[in-house]
């Protein structure tokens, strides 16, 4: 996609300047003003999820620990923001040939929702066996659901195959401007319910996969509080985003790498969300499956809140001290909560 | 407590009048105005929860139901509401001698916490076989625990043992005006955050013990909104608020009666929430463990929400179509979600 097919205004000149790195420069990076348009879009469509807090979560990190619950968004996950961005974009003359997407899981159900509610048809590209939660809740939401195997097939060439036949536009789960942007709209709802409570953050961590979410925030909150630090968290196979940025360049994950976190496998970071997070100084974490365990647990007893593993991270590294709060006001994001049964139970027995 | 020991001062002429019945004429039922007034104290010490949407409910129920997820409120429960409103009124000259509460466990829990805010020590009598969730709870927020129990001895006994030792101020859990007055605000956050959407509820349901949630609620409720219904929800054998209100006296419910619904297992209605729920027109459901369980469920996988059994039964009598939405607007206050491992896992494996 490029910018032409947006149908907002351009901003011409934002804030956040010299957002292009040189892999990027022939593409328009998302800019803080793109943030800001997507919030007005996603205005009654997304839940304004809360800034919570937890008196025993404090107590044992010795901080201020303030907790956004991307769990309570709309389908279980912060994915309907970008997908909804993206999708309120698309040309009238595009909109009758419908969207294709292809995603683990929650980008489905992002793309699925936004899909319902904008009117337009959607084909889902889903790995069989992807958590039975994630297909049923997809088709649910009356997208037709086309699985592959995730060993066997490109999911982008499944994808590029019902673009072609159908027109479809794609909606690409992460490493797209309008994606990104509408991730960042998380990033303005935390500073801003922050200074609500007099509070400007130290660091704002959130969960990374292919980067969307870490890069739309970094976008919203470095422009908005240079001070406030952003850092992605990753688990410990999949740390690609991590030591692409200690090393300067974008780096892979061994092949054979396993984590229990089936929403942030991606190998690599994203062109787009890579220049981003490069440019805006994002700082990479990583976290091990056990500890995971532990925090989706911690989750269910002190927080009352169901988290998948995905979405744990930040409160893993909270928990296992990889980062260490030491009296700082740090901002978590909870990212989702998309979990079959079998998966609580474990964290529930073993946590 | 009578209300002179209120620092606050008190409203000469409420909107809602004739507040008082023959069994209460001696007394002060709290009005309108003091659950503005809780309102006022509770800002910046309570979370102010936000009220959420399921795509998959609302399908499931042919109605527009918004959720009140109490769970997320401070301790876990709506119960740190009343408690810190009731507390902050007590006289400075009584603030040393602290606190006693008895409780089966999230008053507990919301007396310690607002205790620790307040800075009152506070001794909590709770039955020694509350879920060990909140007994440890309850000790962590720095009370002291007093077990008693539950089959032989009367809970108000011991805590007025207490209170005659150490001049503690009693809180009780339910039938005080300002207790009430504070589980009220929740009423005034579901119709101002249902104004934001556009929105005015037909109904709003909330889980009934005691009825101090309810009464509370329909003193908000039925002031903004008198053409709204409060109605309350209880296990099925412990329906002595529906069957009271039905028959417009004050009744007992078996002494034999069991269910999992913990937090409401109250033997009678209050006198003071019997009095305002009745002269407010609520109106009395029930339901049964079983739909309980299924409700406790499906908060888990759709709504990412941990519930206790007492703070389900709105969703149950909604899923167990005990109550109809019939395309109508309907609030659900999921009031806790302090529950042991073992029955989220019950939940889970018969939900």
């Amino acid at each position: 996609m490029s910018v032409t097919e947006t149908s907002a205004p351009q901003p011409s000149a934002p804030g956040t300047s010299a957002h292009t790195s040189a892999k990027t420069s022939f593409e328009t990076l998302p800019t803080f003003a793109d943030v800001e348009e997507a919030a007005r879009r996603l205005q009654g469509q997304a839940v304004l999820t809360p800034l919570l807090e937890s008196d025993a979560l404090n107590r044992l990190c010795g901080g201020r620990i303030l907790i956004k619950p991307e769990v309570l968004q709309r389908t279980g996950s912060f994915k309907f923001r970008g997908a909804f961005n993206r999708m309120s974009r698309i040309p009238e003359q595009d909109r009758a040939k419908g969207v294709v997407a292809y995603s683990s899981g929650n980008h489905a159900q992002g793309v699925a929702a936004a899909a319902a509610r904008l009117g337009l048809p959607a084909t889902i590209v889903m790995p069989a066996d992807a958590p039975e939660i994630k297909l049923r809740n997809t088709r649910a939401l009356g997208a037709e659901v086309l699985t592959y195997d995730r060993y066997r097939e490109v999911r982008e060439e499944v994808a590029a195959r019902v673009q072609a036949e159908s027109g479809a536009t794609l909606v690409p789960p992460y490493d797209d401007p309008q994606v990104i942007a509408g991730q960042g709209t998380i990033g303005l709802e935390i500073m801003s319910q922050a200074a609500a409570l007099g509070l400007k953050p130290d660091a704002v961590m959130a969960p990374c996969g292919g980067g969307g979410l870490t890069s739309g925030i970094a976008l919203a909150v470095r422009h908005l509080s240079p001070e406030t630090a952003v850092l992605a968290v990753e688990p410990e196979e999949f740390d690609d985003t991590a030591r692409s940025l200690a090393e300067g360049r974008p780096l892979r994950n061994e092949s054979g790498a396993r984590s229990i976190c089936d929403a942030l496998l991606a190998a690599t970071p994203g062109r787009l969300t890579y220049a981003l997070n490069s440019h805006l100084g994002t700082e990479g974490f990583a976290v091990s499956d056990e500890a995971v365990r532990e925090a989706m647990a911690f989750a269910l007893r002190q927080l009352k809140l169901v988290v998948e593993p995905g979405g744990a991270v930040c409160l893993a590294a909270l928990l296992s001290k990889t980062v260490q709060a030491n009296g700082r006001t740090l901002v978590i994001v909870l990212s989702g909560g998309n979990v079959d049964d079998a998966r609580l139970r474990e964290a529930l027995e073993e946590g």
